[in-house]
């Protein structure tokens, strides 16, 4: 009898974006004059830089050509891509990453969901509240956790993000053997200082653990001060995997691009306590399970680091963050607090309600859509997220509407 | 103390093409001005249709203006891409699928590799030999596995495709739960007639077993008695996923989009024997660890589907049979025996010998590169996979030179 894997029956009933669809075509098939501005989901808004477009068209044109086609491509990537990465993104700032430390994908939520398939079963994980969703949900899958009550799986680990705490978890006060972080946070928009980020690679060295340390909205850090990578940190090539991503760095969440960073001597170990290096690991499910990003998607990605790609990748983020000063400075006058705007395209914001209350409320009153804290977990509760990703003059509107609908609400 | 899973350690040390990528390389270096030909991945050479370059261009174009950019895409593939599949693929030939009954995906290796994830993990699995090795190696990752030993993992059920069975299984004799086909097979060249898949079927609904059909090389049928999809036949919805792709179709292996067919109806069960339909879990993972195939790239596939389209992708398919005839002439005139090469682009050659010793012999004798049969299982010891993926000049120079070496081999 073919049985199934019973662990998905733990999962909650509907991922966090499909129950805010849900509620939003409700709305829209009820008011279906009503202009909806959407500041949710965190998806990007503006074209692909020109110079992406430029590399994309000339890909595709290699091929329609029998001489410059190209089948299938290493499963790693293409080296003219690592080589730019890792001398673009890492060399360049000191930090010492060779190319074939990297592994290109088709996104970051791939990777991010992938990489527990290379641990044991049995070990802890210490997962941020609030997250992004994916990091518990293929951890559920996987059968890592317990039941789902109250708000929390059993078995995990939740490293607790508060406004008392700045949105930086503190070290945990037991051993745990496998650390999510993500810095710019998802949702929370706080970046975490060296001296923090310096404190989690040793716990995590002195610990024998692993740091999953999710990068993906570095391109977003404006501060000289804050780390842009966890390989800046002193010794943490050995207990660090980093994912970085081209969709909010470039545009690409349509065209899919991302990066998983895995230092050769990225070490765990095995039953016996043998050390067992992670890249052959990861190296072995990337070959077995996938097949590379398509060649053209890659040739726009290098565009990136080219002169003219760097000047429009900054324009485009510049326009991301100009709005995020906007929410920012609107929350704020509202009476709010909030967290992030600056250093990440997200804000963070403590509504002093439930946060699908305030999801509902913006939605009727202002049509706008947000994302409800409590969907990133616990912690979440009281919060909405706010999403710098739209046009400048949709930003400006939808404030403006929140405004009057938050002091319009009782 | 962060550990691996262990499982990785069972895996045997080199993936095929890993291990043929070295012996090729090592031989390129040895002798640097050898044209070599390649007969052995199974990649195509042909450039995409040009339907599909016009297409991809448009798209990328769209990708470059506010008004038509696209971001996030539904995880599971634009309606407009699962409604030309579910219309042109299923229901024009009297098949009764529907365009959310299909996920696409970035290629076939990864449906194929990601889909046990669903499954229980004591399931029994039933994996013909020899067989692409993916759908073994990721269920040895998963734990389904004993150890390694005489080419064989503990606690599979191989099922056995030798010259006596003209390459088709028989129907285990024992219960299996989770099956794997592969017709027309890859790599035999063999196809399934109606009468045996409908075997197959029965065996499944009588046992409550699932089979994983991968058809990935369907448009090579030209002969209009076999089935080119399970769900063909009667009862088979209920008992069968099928893989499908457009690599090897339109020439996709480096441009990467690939689907999965789930019928809503199509079930397992609990470990309470409750039935469980496959399509929500596969769903929910398919979201959760996935982000969607690239727009311009589901653009480009949605235009095999044009008039032009599908009269550029029948030249291609032409082109490649033409080059499987041929083989299988030069094969058979050697005095070897073949199956294959009409209705598959692959030919499978009795070669009398060790599978390596004949790999080696062609490489360093003739300067091609095939694909040895034991890479693929025990069941493939003895013979070698050429591919029909090359240019027409180069086959015929490629068979020329295999005739010279093999008749020259004493």
């Amino acid at each position: 009898m073919i049985k199934i894997n019973e662990n998905y029956l733990k999962l909650q009933a509907s991922y966090l974006f499909s129950e805010i669809e849900k509620r939003v075509s409700a709305f829209q098939n009820k008011f279906p004059d009503k202009d909806i501005i959407k500041l949710g989901i965190g998806d990007v808004t503006k074209p692909l830089p020109m110079a992406c477009i430029k590399a994309f068209h000339h890909a595709v044109d290699e091929m329609a050509q029998y001489s410059t086609f190209h089948g299938y491509g290493p499963e790693q990537g293409y080296p003219f891509l690592r080589n730019k990465i890792a001398s673009e993104d890492f060399q360049a700032k000191g930090i010492d990453i060779s190319s074939d430390e990297i592994f290109i994908s088709d996104g970051a939520k791939c990777d991010t969901g992938n990489i527990q398939e290379i641990f044991a079963d049995d070990i802890r994980i210490a997962i941020p509240d609030p997250v992004y969703p994916v990091y518990i949900d293929t951890n559920v899958m996987a059968g890592r956790t317990g039941k789902f009550h109250k708000g929390r799986y059993e078995k995990i680990f939740y490293l607790e993000s508060t406004m008392e705490n700045s949105f930086n978890p503190a070290i945990p006060d037991e051993p745990v053997d496998l650390i999510y972080l993500c810095f710019p946070n998802n949702p929370t928009g706080a970046a975490i200082t060296r001296e923090h980020l310096e404190t989690w690679v040793e716990y995590a060295r002195e610990n024998r653990s692993l740091i999953l340390y999710d990068a993906a909205y570095e391109a977003f850090i404006r501060d000289d001060s804050l780390p842009r990578s966890i390989f800046e940190i002193k010794g943490a090539g050995e207990v660090a995997i980093e994912f970085r991503s081209f969709s909010k760095t470039a545009g690409f969440t349509g065209t899919r691009c991302a990066y998983t960073v895995i230092p050769t001597n990225c070490t765990a170990y095995d039953g016996n306590g043998n050390k067992q290096f992670l890249h052959p690991l990861w190296n072995r499910r990337h070959c077995t399970k996938f097949n590379g990003v398509s060649y053209p998607v890659q040739k726009a990605a290098a565009a990136v680091y080219s002169e003219e790609g760097k000047a429009q990748v900054k324009e485009l983020i510049d326009y991301y963050l100009k709005n995020g000063a906007l929410i920012r400075k609107e929350i704020s006058e509202l009476g709010l607090k909030c967290t992030g705007g600056e250093n990440s395209p997200y804000i963070w914001v403590d509504v002093q309600m439930d946060s699908w209350k305030f999801f509902d409320l913006i939605l009727e009153k202002a049509s706008v859509v947000c994302t409800p804290g409590l969907g990133f977990g616990r912690c979440g509760q009281g919060f909405i997220r706010i999403s710098a990703f739209n046009s400048f003059e949709n930003v400006q509107k939808a404030m403006s509407r929140i405004g009057e609908a938050v002091i319009g609400k009782d």
